[in-house]
């Protein structure tokens, strides 16, 4: 058997998220329809999060065992030939054997994706949440700028989450403006690991800072007593991309 | 009545093109359904161009009469609560009663997008021609250069077309990497009219170029012994985008 580890891009409109649910086509039951036309066996793949309905991957990790070698740089060409247009392998690596894409990530970035015009634009719906409001940038930076840090996010989780504590470390807010298309604003979050829909209501708040339904002070006052009402509705899943998976691949990378 | 002016964007993907046709869903039947909604009477757009099916707009124009009189300004929020996802009326304006769309257009810009990489990216999918080819940009540049002018592009010219010559006026052709995804390649091209699919074998062309199979000055030869077949194949719709107009809005715009 190999700890095969595949990165892997998606467009999740027409999903309901990675991990395979009852309810409709998901990004892993894709992906290991493919990877069992590759290897003529059921291959189950162990994905770095699961992401929700729409949300899109410009890099999803996700690895599994397989039964017997491809050159990593032959794996995406066999896989790409098979898999549906909206899903594509960026490439491929070895691991060791007792490597899981999920419990050995060290963090992910994510962008959200804000686009601020009177009209929408149906060239870059399928990836930004449309307003008409116009929010205020420098609002949006100050309230980010005390978002990151090891802290209790319990303000930004939506209900159902399984997790024995709502403490996290971000290490990066970045708000930014997309320069080349104008309107368009980039939410950049980074952080070792992330609560139910946490990206999102802090993309919401930070937002809600912008057209000043809630003060950079406010958003302070989420992290020492934390109130999910308080904070900003959750946006939608076309805006979010998860754009990149950390790991110690010195550690876990083999050469085969 | 008022002769009123549309400048809209579409996601072409899922249409036959801007025209009515019998074979499927149009952008101007969308548009016209939907000025329908709003004037309450039947209305007849004229488009700037036909575009083919699968071809995007960041911004088409077209023009109508319409019965009564709305705020320019409010014309693009009436409509874009009716139409669909994937066309919006990003602005609207008035014009003298004589004004047509199309025969008063003074030139048009497009953009043909070519991703090159190893593996496809489902997120630019949708707007741009994948290759595993990565096409030498200097090349594509050189044989750029021959082609500007009033010239006979006869070789550029897909069979079906009804025009009384091949000669056109191009004033620019531009080769340039977007920057910030790498490997994606941005063919510009501004002229005052073009001939059937001339803008998608232009870019089928330049790719040769880049790629070998075709050299520069054979790029310049097709304009001195016009040949359809020497010149590159007519690249992918999806990879297309319309995205300028150009009129000559202080004689033909009126203020109401």
């Amino acid at each position: 058997m190999y700890k095969l580890v595949l990165e892997s891009r998606y467009d999740g409109t027409d999903f309901v998220g990675f991990q395979i649910q009852d309810n409709g086509r998901s990004v892993q039951g894709v992906l290991e329809e493919a990877l069992r036309e590759i290897y003529k066996t059921d291959i189950d793949l162990t994905g770095c999060s699961r992401t929700d309905s729409g949300v899109h991957a410009a890099c999803h990790v996700s690895s599994a065992d397989v039964p017997f070698f491809i050159p990593s740089e032959k794996v995406p060409l066999a896989l790409n030939a098979v898999l549906p247009p909206d899903v594509a392998v960026k490439s491929a690596w070895y691991a060791k054997e007792d490597f899981n894409a999920r419990f050995m990530s060290l963090g992910k970035r994510y962008i959200y994706r804000i686009y601020s015009s009177p009209v929408r634009d149906p060239l870059i719906a399928r990836y930004s949440f449309h307003t008409p409001y116009a929010p205020d940038i420098s609002l949006m930076k100050e309230a980010a700028s005390y978002m990151t840090g090891t802290l209790d996010y319990a303000s930004f989780c939506a209900a159902g989450g399984s997790q024995n504590t709502t403490v996290r470390t971000v290490t990066e807010v970045n708000v930014t403006e997309d320069g080349k298309i104008p309107g368009l604003i980039l939410i950049e979050v980074k952080g070792e690991s992330f609560l139910y829909n946490m990206v999102r209501i802090m993309a919401g708040t930070l937002f809600y800072a912008g057209i000043g339904k809630i003060s950079p002070e406010e958003v302070k006052m989420l992290f020492e007593m934390p109130d999910r009402k308080k904070a900003g509705k959750t946006l939608p899943a076309c805006g979010l991309t998860l754009e990149e998976v950390y790991y110690d691949k010195e550690r876990w990378m083999v050469q085969l």
